[in-house]
């Protein structure tokens, strides 16, 4: 893509009124637009990082069995009042709207009562089951603040799924297999050394519930952690029964701000039995279903990776998820030779974002920086004179002038 | 993918309130769940053709240099209030919610008044323009009726394209790109035989505005057709000044029930000038920008095909946008000649749903056949006793014995 055919601009400013620093930098970089407090549209550039993430995700979920569907935004009132969830005084992030004949139906701000009224169309019997189901939805939730960006949205994208087993031992198995898919997702992100596994309360089945957490200035909540153990402990479950039971001392653990980026809940029986959603097991008895639900908010992970990986200078995404992996600069009189890079390097499957603007080197340096793509390549008369390439990693920072065949042997 | 592990089942009946043939065949097969009256969620399998029909929209709009973003649901009412169209008298489809400070927000049923002021803030000068950007989008209506299936929806998935231009001259070329991209379109989805552009009442600019009439007995539209000469006119332009710019009489035109598959709308100056969003052109001038506005409703999509391509026994899926190329049948105890097929046309890139169940050759075929998967593989022990595998496309339902390499050359 040539910087001259992107329909967004970088600029010196955020919106006066945006207090994140994530939202602050991906909207002075052109990656999203903000239409009220809470709600941001995501550019061409910003729909790129969106989906390298789902990419990830989708493929984690895959490789433990997970079979991607999408629910519906519009929600019948019957199947959460049947558990209570449609009072505004029990769940208080309804966005609730009417139909023409005054019906009142819910804005989907999670989908498990959702999933299990669908699939008792297709859950008879003990063979039906295990059912492992996610999808990337847009959530809509009616924060009453919104002030941490792409990190707590009144409208963003989750990925959640949801897993209906016979019994808990079904369950722990998936459970188990989300948490090791969790952690090669938090890997694959560039966000594995500083997320863990954090113990919270636990619901009615358990001594203990497992959110991750991601160390963040920016988080909103506050953990404890041994790094060299590997344990983190969410603050309301600090007490000695649980330093007893994880095997470490509270002198031990460091208390550090985190945002959760991902978490898993336990609903055991209690949907299944609120609902009246059964199914027969080998002796013909009508059981309970067994749910769990496991979210992933996408574009809350986006944020926390630019509020921990940028700096004065802007954005340093990690490769992974980066919307292109080179921003190609050509400085003065030297198209011929740019575009002949670009060519190359697109036809090796690089993906490039090529500045080809009459703009000078400060200026798309500057916009490089902003924008945080992993690896600039500078083109100048100079170097073309010397037979090389400037190149410049975003994460070093260190320039390194290069022939072209060692320039394609590091980027393809 | 094996059907013993897909969620979802076949059945012989569609919910009773069920009216359309689109929808009580997708149900039926397992392709959508009803939630409500036009609200359905999609399985995987549904998702499958969504994704594809997507994948070939997404090939066509980049090829004319459109970029995909993403906009959002929740629109502030001031966009809107600007233009007239907050007004439930002028825009009678809106579901609107409320913030937790009361303020009234709108759910985004289109998107030209927020392109507009979203692009505000990065189209400055005639330099920055054009801009072609397009998104999927789950659209939000609130139809009083929604008894047409997935071809009107309350909660539906639309492309929806918007171009800015310096003006009607640079408005044009991409207007008329557009049309021949969508013909593209609906050629790969099967439907370009029956698909016209069809002559509707213009807009300010022009005497006809264009839209795109699939031929359909459940279609919500009349139009009048020469299929010779290629020309379609909409009833409400069907006149004597008409006929003569067309060059047809009322006695070469066929009166047709059809169905809207896409339509493209030109706002010219309207929108730039009620909003006051200009761009300066090459003498510094503000000069109001041309909006144009093309939509394909990529779910209504999906039903137009299955009102099209089904009979008695189901979906007929063209092969474009089926959720898998093949139905693999095992009959009796044939499990391990059955997996090795399925393992050989997978590793080839051919994408096969195996039903694998220990059910009846009955069941299974009635399945293949109601899911509208193109090509049916039998494997028995009679076939491999003679070194044959029987191939049934779905649409002529006509056998044929092959060897496994005939097999693969026909599949691969």
């Amino acid at each position: 893509m040539r910087v001259s055919n992107l329909v967004t601009k970088t600029s010196k400013n955020a919106p006066a009124d945006e207090v994140a620093k994530n939202a602050q930098l991906l909207i002075r970089a052109g990656y999203i637009y903000k239409v009220m407090a809470g709600v941001y549209a995501y550019t061409p550039l910003g729909l790129r990082v969106i989906e390298n993430i789902k990419h990830i995700v989708r493929e984690e979920m895959n490789a433990i069995g997970g079979q991607e569907l999408i629910m519906t935004n519009l929600q019948p009132r019957e199947d959460w009042e049947i558990t209570t969830r449609w009072d505004d005084k029990v769940v208080d992030i309804w966005f609730k709207t009417k139909l023409k004949d005054d019906t009142e139906v819910g804005l989907a701000w999670s989908h498990e009562e959702a999933i299990m009224t669908m699939m008792k169309n297709y859950i008879k019997s003990y063979k039906d089951l295990p059912v492992n189901v996610y999808q990337f939805q847009t959530k809509l939730r009616n924060e009453v603040r919104a002030k941490s960006g792409i990190m707590r949205g009144r409208e963003f994208v989750m990925k959640d799924m949801y897993s209906l087993s016979t019994g808990q031992e079904q369950h722990e198995i998936f459970y188990q297999a989300t948490i090791e898919a969790y952690k090669k997702v938090y890997d694959r992100l560039g966000l594995g050394q500083d997320t863990y596994v954090t113990f919270a309360s636990g619901g009615a089945f358990t001594q203990f519930s497992h959110e991750f957490q991601t160390i963040c200035d920016a988080g909103e909540d506050t953990i404890y952690v041994n790094r060299e153990k590997g344990i983190a402990v969410n603050e309301e479950v600090l007490n000695d029964e649980t330093l007893a039971t994880l095997g470490v001392t509270r002198d031990e653990l460091t208390e550090t701000k985190s945002a959760e980026v991902g978490n898993i809940f336990n609903f055991g029986t209690d949907k299944s039995e609120q609902m009246g959603i059964f199914y027969t097991d080998e002796n013909d008895t009508k059981v309970p279903i067994f749910l769990g639900s496991y979210g992933i908010g996408i574009t809350r992970v986006m944020g926390v990776i630019v509020e921990k990986f940028s700096d004065e200078k802007g954005i340093v995404w990690p490769e992974t998820i980066a919307p292109y992996k080179v921003y190609l600069v050509s400085i003065g009189a030297v198209a011929t030779q740019a575009d002949a890079l670009y060519d190359e390097l697109t036809s090796r499957g690089v993906e490039v974002l090529y500045d080809d603007r009459d703009e000078r080197a400060g200026a798309k340096f500057a916009d490089a920086e902003l924008l945080g793509i992993p690896y600039r390549v500078t083109v100048s008369e100079r170097l073309i004179a010397d037979h090389k390439f400037e190149y410049t990693p975003r994460n070093t920072g260190t320039s390194e002038l290069l022939t072209a065949e060692e320039l394609l042997a590091k980027l393809s």
